[in-house]
């Protein structure tokens, strides 16, 4: 891009493009760039045609990948969402014990989050070139698209301790402390965390640069725990698109609850206004739990499984993704022809009560272990409306049972409250819990 | 992707199209699926046009990012080849003590690499749904495009130690061993390598099924040192293309030896004939010489840096890319407009008597230190003729007076002699070095 190609003045593609849902365009004032050498901003903010969807009940899968997803809305972004093609996943510690500085955080986050997802710079007004101070923004995702950026914020445990913020009467019930299931191996240092960031986006770069400037706006404040990059989705939520394959080379996310299905989110996904009535969390209507977990894979031996075992460990053949039995990807599974220890027959609605949770993981690749092997795996992500319906009888079964526990471990895990939407410019991440 | 959809006969989209240059079209038994179930394996070769370009002199930068990179040629994909976006680079200790054994390893992963690069599956021929057996790909890129995958690979110096693969005589003395340059705090267990192989491609899934899968293939012969992924290119070598961004948020690769400069490529980047002639290292003619070096960025306090300082420390300010004094990225640097400490300025062939190298690096992000710091930074390939004349007296200058060394710390580093491109299918990846 030469500043030829563009001017300072936004090029808008409709009526909200480049500008959240609601908000005014972008002043011309906000578009000056550093050093007065006329960097184009608008060009960035345009870079994009913006479908201002809503995220929940009318949520609409999303083709272009330039474009933004609107960050305001009943439900966060980045749940119902699309599944983007990359992530990058932050847990963080709250370093200050201030309440109020930890509440100026979350507003200031939240205004950060608002522009960074219309694929505008961080410092919108404050943006003059200030050639003494710190950039307001890192940089690196200028002239980069929105890239269907979404941010989702959650709350962990431990935000709520007594004589910490003031918050434990506000715990949901429903954010358990997570048990420790049969195999699991947990990295303390990869657990946990105040609160979480989940950065989804077409471009790995405009994942890690929101990541970053949330953690640089946050210095002192709170200060990263764990993160993880997560290189491929797995696990998508349109069941119209090609479904992605993990690192096992198996179609992943063929039955999941699709970002487009309302009866069966409102049923399994999203807090209804009853749940928190009794605990004090109905702050958390219209949210959702996050349960992650990072699941390391002995791609090694997998690797040296036959095809017939690797078959038989999910219960689907491994070209076309169809269930045992069947020819077709979406064909019906019938579970009595899997093998009992069978993951997908395990995992099945039918096997557990009707469970049904939307899984929204990637696949990671974090060099080699030490011992020469791949530290790959899939960082598991699922919301539902209460993990003890969800997540956990699920795992305690699988945990059990899955024949695929003899190919992975679970290394890593976290449990966040996922608050509802930024109704509107004058809303912030966590209002309602906070006041 | 459904059966339906697709057939089992590959749909051409051109003479040669799916298929390496100068090879016959695949072969039907090569397209028949595990298990019988009629994966379409043709569509993944026809997944996306194939631009069957010869690298090097007459490389000629790709638009479509789903198209397939020739992987015959005088030289191999991969250097001059338009930079692809992300990377997947590992580093390999080999072994095995048998000559044999090695020289057939480097002869399977050249055919694997070959079908790989088409956008094909692993195994052809062998590939016959053996339920027994384990399959011969992983899988994991089944319906991916080809995504312009290159896989590049190097010799280290410990390839070639006396008593080893009667390699010794054969060392290149361009091959050597780097120094430690001040301010270096390099990994051992990140840095050096027998083998490496660079895979380059625009879906990371692609370049990571290729590294996994040449990996599989030589268990019991190497095993992987070190990887690292790379989710953003930085260093374009497309002049004409918008250029990307590092970390720090500056444009990156503005002057940089282009995939189409066939004078500089000629010069600086491939060995010539006359090269080798002294030291045995013949076989290296049309090869180049990649220097690999893992630097870390002090991000957080890069971030809490001024703008002003920012510029003075590259010598070109943030937004726009222009050196100091000029007001486009494109102008001519004016060096001693620069601080005599300014990056460019000390990088620039004319302080370095005329130097060039071709850069080709990635950024990373790798979670975090414990220290709740961002692991992150500049993944650095170089590509030239001879490091002597290229990296070190660039890096002994740099290392002594860059002003980046106060944001900047090298941690990993590695050399490779990288042979010249395998010509055509009776050929391998090393056979002169081998003959
Ligand atoms: C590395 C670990 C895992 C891998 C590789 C994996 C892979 C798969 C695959 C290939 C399928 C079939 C395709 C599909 O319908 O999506 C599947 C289905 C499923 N998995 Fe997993 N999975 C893993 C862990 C888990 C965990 C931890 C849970 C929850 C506790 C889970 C819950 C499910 C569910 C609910 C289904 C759909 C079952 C159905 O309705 O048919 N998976 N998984
Ligand atoms: C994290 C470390 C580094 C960063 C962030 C960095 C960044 C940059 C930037 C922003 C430019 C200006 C734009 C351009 O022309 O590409 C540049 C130029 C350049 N850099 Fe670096 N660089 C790093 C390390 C190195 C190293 C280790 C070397 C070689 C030893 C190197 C060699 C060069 C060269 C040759 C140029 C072009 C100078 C010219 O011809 O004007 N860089 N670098």
């Amino acid at each position: 891009m030469t500043t030829e190609e563009t001017s300072s003045e936004v090029t808008t593609t409709g009526p909200t493009a480049g500008s959240p849902a609601g908000s005014p365009a972008p002043s011309r004032r906000s578009l000056i760039g550093w050093g007065g050498a006329g960097l184009a901003l608008g060009a960035v903010a345009a870079g994009g045609t913006v479908a201002a969807l809503r995220t929940g009940e009318d949520a609409v899968p999303i083709a272009d990948s330039g474009a933004a997803v609107a960050f305001h809305g009943a439900h966060q972004a980045g749940i119902a969402t699309a599944v983007q093609d990359r992530l990058h996943f932050a847990a963080f510690d709250v370093t200050t014990t201030d309440r109020a500085e930890l509440v100026q955080l979350l507003k200031d986050w939240t205004a950060a989050a608002a522009l960074m997802t219309a694929g505008r710079p961080v410092g919108e007004g404050a943006y003059g070139g200030l050639a003494e101070a710190p950039p307001d923004d890192t940089g690196e995702a200028l002239g980069l698209k929105p890239s269907r950026l979404t941010l989702t914020i959650g709350f962990g445990a431990s935000l709520f301790a007594k004589g910490r913020f003031g918050l434990d009467a506000k715990r949901p019930d429903a954010l358990v402390d997570i048990e420790k299931f049969p195999g699991d191996n947990l990295d303390a240092s990869r657990s946990g965390g105040d609160l979480c960031v989940q950065a989804c986006a077409d471009d790995p770069q405009v994942a890690v640069h929101a990541i970053r400037n949330l953690a640089r706006i946050g210095m002192g404040k709170t200060a990263i725990r764990w993160s993880q990059l997560g290189f491929g989705k797995t696990s998508s939520t349109t069941p119209d698109a090609q479904t992605p394959r993990n690192m096992m080379g198996f179609k992943d996310g063929t039955r999941n609850i699709a970002g487009t299905d309302a009866p069966d989110l409102a049923k399994h996904v999203w807090v209804g206004e009853k749940d928190g009535a009794k605990d004090g969390s109905a702050w958390m209507t219209g949210g959702s739990y996050l349960m992650a977990r990072r699941i390391r894979m002995h791609i090694e031996t997998w690797d040296r499984t036959s095809l017939q075992e690797q078959e038989d460990v999910f219960g689907r053949d491994k070209g076309e993704g169809a269930p045992v039995g069947k020819a077709k990807e979406r064909d019906e599974p019938f579970l009595k022809a899997m093998k009992p220890t069978a993951h997908v027959r395990l995992a099945h609605p039918d096997s557990n009560h009707g469970v049904k949770i939307l899984r929204r993981g990637y696949s990671f690749t974090d060099g080699t272990d030490g011992l020469g092997r791949l530290d790959a795996g899939l960082f598991f992500l699922a919301y539902q409306r209460d993990v003890r319906k969800g997540f956990i009888p699920l795992q305690r079964s699988l945990a059990r049972n899955d024949a695929l526990n003899e190919y992975i471990q679970h290394v890593g895990s976290a449990l966040f409250a996922v608050p509802p939407g930024v109704r509107d410019k004058g809303d912030w991440w966590g209002r309602a819990l906070f006041s």
